[in-house]
């Protein structure tokens, strides 16, 4: 099989499986007070130094959860409420037109629900923001704004974010900044301290390590409201027997992926570059979406006119090559990628799209797989399209 | 070392952590429509398969979660809030005063916060709940109430409760009613479908599992509103990248011990009986905490008169004994249990309270460890707290 879906998950690191089975070995709750609980709890701590070590935060400011999406919905709704509460006027909230959903459908929740203002910066045609488009409602709104949520790179098309600077002007602004940092970690350069962010989410299965084990880095002084009430674990702000082996394992990858990572992106952007050039000659009309300077080293994205994705999809796997037409949250949902429709792109164009992201076991073998597949696949696909759809 | 805490956390079956490590070994989200992402969704559909017929539940009522806490808030502030958009008139829940805090603390926040009234169900003496108490409640604000939640067996003092009762009272009010049951399954027979409960809530780690995982059961026809929003897995109610290994463990976990529970109960109780009968023997004035008949096989809990619990764990924990005061989650806590004030008992009595849990790994071995430790180590508690408190 060529795997070109690491941006879905990516294979967990043997060194990191290797430490979640030492640490399920042994029995003991971190909130103990016993020897075995000290014993879990100390590993935890370890973990949890690390981790801050390879982002530069500081261990008091990571909270483990139970992924990307729990840490997405803590953020945006924990500071929400939390800011809410100091402050009756503070029920805006605004996030980009290209988060996940995890944040875009929090968000909402919180417009429909708790009786937000839901306010959503728009994309520039890579799926950039504008910085000044913030400062603008940053000086409107100012004593109104809850929280600003941007991610620092996008899951679909890879666009790398201007994060400080999202980050520098809404903490001006003395409005909290969260930025789910899922695809970046590993990726891409991040030093939580440098960001100025006030929250980043990041999550074990997109770094090689495990599913169901993630982070909220929260600094010290940002109120957060907790979704999960309980037994007080992890500041008060995420209750919940911690997962010792799960995070042992997730603190092994973090470190590995961030030290490897200058390395990790110059081999897999060189794939990926070869990748591109082969797929716009093999396939001239292809349209390649997305940024190419500031871009995540794994992504590649097109639209194949007169495709469909998910046809294109199927195909493929049929040969043996695995990718996606978006999310792979989103997969199987009838609807063109908000990504792309948000970036400017017709119908048409959003749904003849397909992404393929490289990540640490990717090999030009992979690479030559796909090319091999891509253009027979094409042809199929748009007569099946032509057939359903005369136009 | 004599582990006699199972209650917070058990060793994880060998057969579970196999069934991690075989399934964290491939790839695939199983959101992903390639082959890799359905290959992990059908072992999570499989999963689902078996835990629902382990307990008699429905596949499509079972909703993975990241563990009891997460289960225990989903149900309580997801059913809350679905009822009260459904009629605003609703916004009273009801909990017994013996909840785990992932109940209390999520009821008690939708007090705060969410403008609920609380109502907290008092108990007897050996910590149950009385169904006529809960009868009149229903009666009296039938039509304003949101949700009840009672737990099916106690944590810190075994107590089974009146279940089915209590289940019965509340549908038959129109009511939905949520039991947390992560203490009863495997250790008790627990049959969803007969309980006549609308939501109840498991989690992997205390019944040879991996931690981290959990499920809420759900049934078909009880809305709830999202905790956690994003890419619309398990049935829109929770989402979140599923956890296809750990999913695989907690199936594998849940399965084996459903069917050794019978057996399991015998062997357990029998220990647990003559641990009690040892521990009177050799500290005559032991007060025995929590019911004879209804409680779980597992568990056995004493007040020693005289001394402090937490003296008393950390002296059986040099002797290579662990146990717990209470809740491992409440452990560090500077308060006498909630429990135990519930049941009628002072300040004294709770403050001096141990928790001996036995499970699937125990041996007479480790009850003859504790019972060799215990009249020395109650003889220093008592010196140290006499030295401590004159009275």
């Amino acid at each position: 099989m060529a795997y070109l879906d690491h941006a879905a998950t990516t294979p967990m690191l043997a060194e990191a499986l290797d430490a979640y089975t030492t640490a399920a070995r042994d029995v003991g709750n971190p909130s103990s007070l016993h020897a075995a609980g000290r014993c879990a709890r100390r590993l935890v701590e370890e973990s949890r130094e690390r981790i801050a070590a390879a982002l530069n935060a500081r261990p008091s400011e990571v909270v483990f959860t139970s992924g990307g999406t729990e840490s997405d919905n803590l953020a945006t709704k924990g500071i929400f409420w939390a800011q809410r509460s100091a402050s009756l006027n503070r029920t805006r909230v605004i996030a980009s037109a290209v988060e996940h959903h995890a944040v875009l459908d929090a968000v909402d929740w919180l417009g429909t629900h708790e009786g937000a203002t839901v306010d959503i910066l728009p994309v520039d045609e890579t799926g950039a923001v504008d910085p000044d488009a913030l400062a603008d409602r940053l000086d409107r709104y100012r004593d109104e704004i809850a929280v600003v949520s941007v991610q620092w790179a996008n899951n679909e098309v890879g666009t790398i974010q201007p994060i400080h600077e999202l980050a520098r002007l809404t903490a001006e602004a003395g409005v909290p900044f969260h930025t789910d940092a899922v695809q970046a970690v590993g990726q891409i350069p991040v030093d939580f301290a440098a960001s100025g962010a006030a929250a980043m989410t990041l999550t074990g299965h997109k770094l090689g390590g495990p599913v169901g084990v993630g982070a909220l880095l929260l600094g010290r002084d940002v109120p957060c409201t907790p979704l999960l009430h309980g037994g007080g674990q992890e500041r008060d702000v995420r209750s919940g027997t911690l997962d010792t082996a799960g995070i042992a394992a997730f603190a092994v990858a973090v470190e590995m992926s961030v030290k490897s990572q200058q390395d990790y992106a110059a081999r897999v952007s060189a794939l990926r570059d070869d990748l591109i050039t082969r797929v716009r000659q093999v396939v001239p009309d292809a349209v390649y979406n997305g940024a190419t300077a500031d871009r995540l080293p794994g992504n590649a994205h097109f639209s194949f006119p007169g495709c469909e994705g998910d046809a294109l999809l199927l195909l493929l796997d049929a040969a043996g090559v695995a990718c996606s037409t978006g999310s792979a949250c989103s997969a199987g949902v009838a609807q063109p990628s908000h990504v792309l429709i948000a970036m400017g792109a017709d119908d048409d164009r959003a749904r003849s799209s397909l992404r393929f992201t490289l990540g640490h076991t990717s090999t030009i073998e992979e690479v030559d797989q796909l090319l091999a597949a891509l253009p027979g696949t094409v042809e199929r696909a748009r007569r099946a399209t032509a057939w359903k759809t005369p136009r």
